[in-house]
């Protein structure tokens, strides 16, 4: 609710078109409206067609299909993520044409059209076994409106194999960067490319490694400086940032 | 070097209007020009007109000035973080214009005129203490080009000037949030922003802070969606970062 | 025991009418007696009706049976912590009533009326992952005496969800914040409240949230100051510190 | 703002005895009087006489004495912790009853007259090398109008020691147990007392102490039930949250 | 093999009563037993009539049973820690009065006769939850020849239970302390007895106590001087080293 | 490609008995072969025989069965680490002579003739728990063209057995540690022998080892000079490196 | 006091030869003396001679001279352990005999005679730089009582050297193993004598040594059975745990 | 002493020309002697003329000059790592063609002609912070007996300044790689080598670099198979394992 609105409020109580009760109940709420959360969530939404997103790790499978069928009755499209094959065995009971990508671990369905960017975002991996998170920030990124190139393979152990791709890399808005055991490949990347970087650190790889802190680490101390971090394992979160930028950015070439 | 420049040296070398030898020396540079390192960095300092930046901390003395003094026989912008005041007056006497921030710890030169932004970017810090991480990454992103606003001493816990901040915090193309202690500030502005947000976890506290662990791991863990982390106290690293999008978009309004 | 009481044995000794050897026996349980273990127990029993508390995990099922059956004999209210449905099944054999809230893991029984404060507890929790602490935390505080109101995904991330409920949680004693991930629910809360913030970091969350470090460290670091800590995913003790202080307080209305 | 002030305003609006201009700007700031922050602030310094308070670690003396000659012109008492001496000196230019507490590092100014309660707070630590902390947590105390009883030197290694006080610690409304190396005090003591115990591991001890560490996991790991815990060091904080509760009980007694 | 003996073979060698080539087998194997390692252990065997200790875990079952096999050809008495009730059933094929003891995980056998000493180790534990860890130092001591007095469930949150068996605990040669969650028992009882005391911090407990962390920095930490540790839930370690002093003293009384 | 061949192509282009296409194409490719990377492989291949190595944690069935469906379709040598049983029966249905070792997790075939070195590694283990690992590092230095002598069950709790082995490990010309626990074995062996030690730290033990961290701290900061370190149960990289060592030397005696 | 003489006074105050006022007096300090924990430091003070110990570091100069200063007037023996040249410069001035070992770090004094044990306590050390802790406990061992032979300079990685001294070391009746860095020393002592081993951790070393944790997790780990572990650079710890073993065997030989 | 020299001692023990106590006295020596310690140490000795090592953290300057005196008596070659100048200033006094070299806080002197390696050892470092270390190895290497290279600043943030010098790299026979921050030159360096590479992380960094935590994980982890790593900052011990390795090379090209 902006300055003018309060105003035309006013102005009708002072008239008394509009009663007093009502204008409380309105103005009662405007906290809310007035810092405006609603309208941000709006305005994304329809900018970008993003769904609703369900983290399901830690809800019980009632609690996943609950939430769910609340959202299809407002024809929200649907982002679910970390959901095990038994949730999505449950909500495909609600609408059949539900989407399960078992290496991502989601659920997604699309109830309204995405209108897609023009450029695309880059997805950069070192090894196969970081491909799970390689998914997810895909299923992410695409289903939140975003053209999406995957490179996989490319870790700093044979570099060639990373070079032959830096067109692709380029030629990027923003680079995600999927990269576990130490994480090497986000410091590589963010030197050559001039777009931003987001780094996933994965769990992949074993000892000293830590469930993945070593490659958190790696990441933070970049000696590149375009790179900025997200969490462990994170593909959704790398996703949700590269497509703020994406969206923000119009007709870079 | 491109498929057709290629072609034309083969062809050069059928007809012998170039020589083996230097068809030869040209072929041997060609993995280093063919990978372009030069002409991105020539073509980000063009559009950003972004300085060297020199890394201060574990160098000498000696070597500070060293780089310093090459630089400035390039006529490069000049900007050196974690600089002590002993590096400043070694370098004052190259050049009597230097700046130097105290509470930054940075050295700053501008030979060259820097373009600015015409949207900003917002950095916004929870207390007086985490000010000095604060004008690092304000010196940054001015001498890379940008326009700032600094929003400080806002911290979660008295969250209401928060608020009477947001309109500025919210006309931003990228926020900086620069937080110590518990770091909270990030999810907060997170979820109340739709720009990209970086976080900069501070080493500002005591006992189970950890020299900034604490805050690091929360920004890591923000349970709102659009925040990237850069290292502890690395205000540097997030406003360079955050001047990459900058300049990316293109009359955001 | 008193001065008192011991200079009338003492008295009673030199006079003949107590013999050395009960004077002995008093005397020789002097020191627990007068450490008066039993007495805080007994009154603490009485004044807030509150059950012997088993902690389950680590226990096997006979421990536990065993354990259970031995209170009721005792005619004992009871509340088992931790506790799997399988133990559940084997003390229902002991007393049908008993009950289990598999989202908390508790066992539960009434044999004593219980009897409740006029001021209530607050517990605030971020998401819903979080509710297996939260339901904890209410059956504990519940079980003890208190009324009790849960608040619950009200996460910094969409803030404007907390605000709503800000009635609520000022109109408790006690304000229990479960929260998981960055944690970050608590120092806003701590912001807001004039009533002690007690703080339950839970290990819901992945990545470097390290099963609950992250929260743990951000509440310990918490910028606001009226919040104390206990120990990850502990809603029991939470509860149980916030059941002492709702207790201590008399017609704060 | 209440219900009631807002339908008085509106019927004002109505009847034409006030201005849409002067509503507009009453109601443009319900936001943040409507969260009441203002409001709890005032009413909790009412009740409890309780100064701003400085944490001056990480500030620059200027803004420390900035802050504190700002904080002068508004007639409030004043507590500024982890204050050096420097800073005293430098304060006491500006007012010189300034107190400055060594080993505490705190500065206290009382302009106002604080009224104390009936019922005391103990603070109860391990060793000599403690003391620190527990001058810190003394001084906070007092100054926000609580009466202290400080039982030293009582750590668990000579358990007699701490059983001579009891009466003492069990007289408290509230314990503040401030112990270091394995913190084992905290336990002890919450198992003897009903009074809420709020712990403060602190950094005394090596080697695996590791800066508090140890006492701080002690803590948070306490099988005494009625314990929470609070920052390592930070007595400020415990005495904080003491006299929260300690204001809010009445005649305990 | 001692100097007498060495020389011995020497006389006879010269004597001629004693090959070169016998002479020469028996010195080549003199290195090992010069360093006197079977010499320790015949002798520690004679003393203490211990048997040699299988440490299962991370063990094959064919390996398990292969080593147990071989030595009960040897007619040692055996003990193997850390085993699962799947390696006893195999054990058990072999020699069916083989003993296993559930909590413990150990298989145990006496072929031997054990002598037992006069004086006792006590076993004191602060929960139901440690008594897999003091069955396993339990089943140790008792093998390598020691009495042992088993005092459960004493921990420090009520500590009258302690001074109830204060008797018991005092009487020992040596007192073992098994302590999981803050592990704080070991201080108290430390301050409380002159015998040495071996702490024993177990992995019970959950969340910040780390899998055992908490309680072995309280240990290490201890502010009792006569407290050593060992590794966390190694009852068979704290078991060996008493039983070790206990031999060592003779006529403590 | 080296510059003589680049000379030659050159040669043939201005002759004309290559096509400028051809060139071209073979130019093309020039980055990767000048940058050597192939060459580098090809070279290592042909000396050491060695087979391409795939790690199979973090891959799917389907993965590792296409990559090795792939490989054997280039007639190479395969190595498979940290392979499943269920793994090998897939791609036994590929190549019926494909081998298992069950201890080691590694899949291995040869299907061309591996040259053996004259001098042998020597792989030596301190316990029984630590086997897995030693055969993981034995399998991948056989197959890469080395000799190998194990030597295990010598940890320095019985130094003796050491001792008895020390020629077996003095005569190789690389020494590969493997300990878990405390991981001292490396150090002692460092300062026995001169050929270079590559030590591999087990997640062997249990408590303060914290999965190996134990040992790896023990090897890093190993007293005696000669040892460096591989990631925590890395047998494949130990014998890797030991290998590129061993092929290295000629004729050490 | 014992049952005898509580009995005893008793029948005095029967007997009127005791007033009940002195009764009074002696029964009001029961507790603690029934609690044993006088008797105990006197007994035990009788029997080793030891001194009250204090340590020194977080106190201030002035708190540690008040507390020489009365212990002084107490007739005590002294040592005073982590003390700075300025602490004993201030309490030489008390009592010029004051001694101070700069490498120890302790001031000691010695008023009473101390009975020396006719055993030994063998203090055992890897290098040079670890005899700041070998002192301390020189110290300490000397002043409670016990012969010492100190034995330094003996790390694994030159192993002879130990074994050199191996029948210094067999033939105490406590090894106290001190060991920085990898701290490998306490495993290949603890498997090559019979006798109880403490083994100290410390600081000594850099980088992966963090303080001390590589030693401190390698002795708790240590594979030889015989060896238990105090806190890091904790040489008093260890010689007062070996003072109590060593003083309660008698005539081992 | 090998079995030959056994056999002859025996029979001259027969033949009587050897005297019982003269043999006596030998083959008590035999455990030391054979296990031939000094053996190997002179060996090495005479191989890579390699002077005795001085590591001066924690030693005070008496104990450092003490050494060198002794080492100088017997005409050894000197390093000395970690010295301060103060300790420089010192050990001048005995010898004044000692040598100090600032950055890499080592000591040098050369009484002993070193015989230099055909083939050299290269150094590669990331960033000019990294050079104290780089000096240390450079130091240690040189006076071990081998050509090095230095490759300085070659970090992956501009990776083509690293393939400009992979020539020199390539032609080493090990390389050692030093790098800070995050580490992830070892791992592109192994990726582009077929020398095996010894990797030393650097405390260069600051934040989550945790003094060198970060690089040492990331190499620990590093995802190119050649790698092996020693401790943080130890350029020392990377140098001396590579001389080992260097030395044992033989005519590579």
């Amino acid at each position: 609710m902006n300055k003018q609105e309060l105003t035309n409020i006013l102005e009708e109580v002072k008239k008394g078109t509009v009663s007093i009760d009502y204008a409380l109940k309105t103005l009662e709420e405007l906290p809310f409206k007035d810092l405006g959360f609603a309208v941000i969530d709006n305005h994304r939404e329809m900018r970008v067609g993003y769904p609703e997103v369900i983290y399901c790790e830690g809800k019980t499978l009632e609690q996943v299909t609950e939430i769910i069928r609340y959202m299809l009755s407002k024809n929200n499209n649907i982002l679910a993520t970390r959901a095990t094959r038994q949730m999505y065995e449950a909500v495909k009971e609600l609408q059949p044409n539900m989407q399960y990508n078992e290496l991502a671990r989601t659920i997604t369905y699309r109830i309204k059209d995405i209108e897609q960017t023009d450029d695309y975002i880059a997805i950069v991996s070192a090894g196969t076994s970081d491909l799970s998170v390689v998914e997810e920030a895909k299923e992410t990124a695409e289903i939140l409106g975003n053209k999406v190139k995957v490179i996989t393979d490319v870790g700093v152990a044979g570099i060639h194999r990373l070079f032959n791709r830096l067109d692709d890399i380029r030629g990027a808005n923003v680079v995600i960067v999927v990269a576990g055991m130490e994480g090497a490949l986000s410091s590589v990347v963010g030197g050559l490319v001039s777009a931003p970087v987001i780094a996933v650190p994965t769990s992949v790889g074993y000892g000293a490694n830590f469930n993945g802190l070593s490659a958190l680490l790696t990441m933070l101390n970049s000696c590149a400086s375009g790179v900025s971090v997200v969490n462990i394992d994170n593909g959704f979160g790398a996703a949700y940032n590269a497509s703020i930028i994406n969206h923000m950015i119009i007709g870079k070439k």
